[in-house]
């Protein structure tokens, strides 16, 4: 189970967080660009060089830190199937390191074509000419409804693999149509998707969670208790502390009484802790291992402040 | 703008059919995986050349006989970076031999992230090391809200693009959230989405459309009627006719008066038109011919049956 193998790193490597992996090329240390330039020229090949070097930087430093990465699709396909073989490669690599990958790709479409997502992130053995290599997780919305969930989910059940359905984002504009409460149900958008989710038939692995989790964002810290109650079997994908500027004093919320099931995400303020571009290889690595230092300590501070760290009796 | 150059194209072929582009390989007639097996094997490589090469089969067979053409990213993604590069060589393709390409990828995403989409998809001319092959539209998903939707809306403005994004989808379970009526408001959840649209300030161009489109789905014939009336200056995609059951006859509700603004998509019945995966690459074009013909006459005379045909006179 995905959710199984993501607690026993937790328990590795005492953290909760999960690191973003979105390259932007012109935060990237110079000395990198300028390696990427001089073999390829300022292409999007050259972008797809810069972009595996960098994330293997960041992989090396963080590899027994933290239980799980998260690429970002998008910063991948700005430089075409250059930048997706970047983002294949960026997951052999971390998976051999040990990390588990969250592809952060946000599909869903009708039932059979969130039927090809669902094999293009996870693979299919019944088609002879895809290739194996897998993420153990993806971020799926729910707007098309249960025909474009539904693939996901089973093809994640008995597979090794999550499937991290979007329910409270994290971005200003996230409530304009979750938050939208229903004519004579009294439940909202968001609460309809939960429902699914609770509808979902996968087994409940060791540590309480199964394999169909939930993106609930930290810049609403009121709603993290909520979802907490109304979810209890899965696991949060919290994103938006950081950068975004969420609380990581109210992310208590996330998890369960246990101090378990949430995922804690930070993307820029590790990927980018250097103060400038202008910093050697070996310097970022520091600054890197720094942030995620400090992160991981934040994230069990407030465990510990809340009553809920107990990782250590795992 | 995008919806002019649509405009146009409708003009010149007559046609108001958009075909998809979903490869299946082992719909493929059985010559053309044949040839890729031998050159590459049974690999990710190998799917890219099949794809690339069946849907050149395609678009030579239909370039002067519709508007636009739409591949669904999900069926490339399954074959990793060189399914992705079959898109982009099929997107240089279709445009070079007139063709308008929709993007049908359903991406959405918070504001940072959705910027980097929509650089992923219209290209930007700010980032040097990007590529400069761009699609002329995308498909667009609005579960996040407005911060979500605003980068893809403000990037396609000025820059002949166009945002099309989901309304009502043609899957079953789309009702399942886009239905759901708000307490204290009397709209429904994909009227809140038109609202969106409505809100956005792009240009009306000469044929009375923006360039901020809606997917309707055509197997839910009664909403065409509603939204066309709420979204009076948005093209809409129609998928669902064919495979997923959408009746034809049904359709004219989803253009304005004049018989114009509806893209009427359809995919495997096109696709796949042949009966035996057994064809000649010529047989499997004679097939796709017939079903485009077929498709263009069935939807005009539908819109001369409701008294909406004056694409002569335009």
């Amino acid at each position: 189970m995905f959710a199984d193998k993501y607690m026993e790193r937790v328990i590795r490597t005492k953290s909760h967080l999960c690191v973003g992996l979105d390259p932007i090329l012109d935060k990237f240390p110079s000395v990198l660009l300028e390696r990427a330039e001089k073999m390829y020229g300022k292409t999007p090949e050259g972008a797809g060089y810069a972009i595996f070097e960098f994330n293997k930087l960041i992989i090396d430093t963080i590899a027994d830190k933290v239980p799980v990465v998260k690429p970002q699709l998008a910063y991948y396909e700005k430089y075409d199937h250059f930048g997706v073989a970047a983002f294949w490669q960026t997951v052999e690599y971390a998976q051999k390191r040990g990390l588990l990958v969250i592809a952060d790709a946000k599909r869903g479409d009708i039932g059979t074509t969130s039927q090809a997502y669902a094999e293009a992130f996870y693979k299919s053995t019944e088609d002879e000419w895809m290739s194996s290599v897998a993420v153990d997780a993806v971020t799926v919305n729910p707007y098309l409804g249960s025909d474009g969930l539904d693939p996901f989910v089973d093809l994640s059940s008995g597979n090794d693999k999550g499937t991290i359905i979007l329910v409270k984002t994290s971005n200003p504009s996230s409530g304009e149509l979750q938050d939208q409460i229903i004519e004579n149900n009294g439940k909202c958008i968001s609460e309809l998707v939960c429902d699914y989710i609770n509808s979902c038939s996968n087994p409940i692995g060791k540590y309480g969670f199964s394999d169909v989790g939930a993106v609930i964002g930290a810049t609403y810290a009121k709603d993290l208790a909520r979802f907490r109650e109304i979810l209890p079997n899965s696991l949060f994908l919290v994103p938006g502390i950081g950068y975004q500027g969420g609380d990581i004093k109210l992310l208590e919320a996330a998890f369960n009484e246990k101090g378990l099931g949430a995922i804690i995400s930070c993307t820029r303020a590790i990927n980018y802790a250097y103060q400038t571009v202008g910093v050697s290889e070996e310097e970022a690595k520091d600054s890197i291992l720094k942030a995620v230092d400090s992160f991981n300590q934040s994230i069990n501070s407030v465990l510990i402040g809340a009553g809920k760290y107990f990782i250590d009796e795992l």
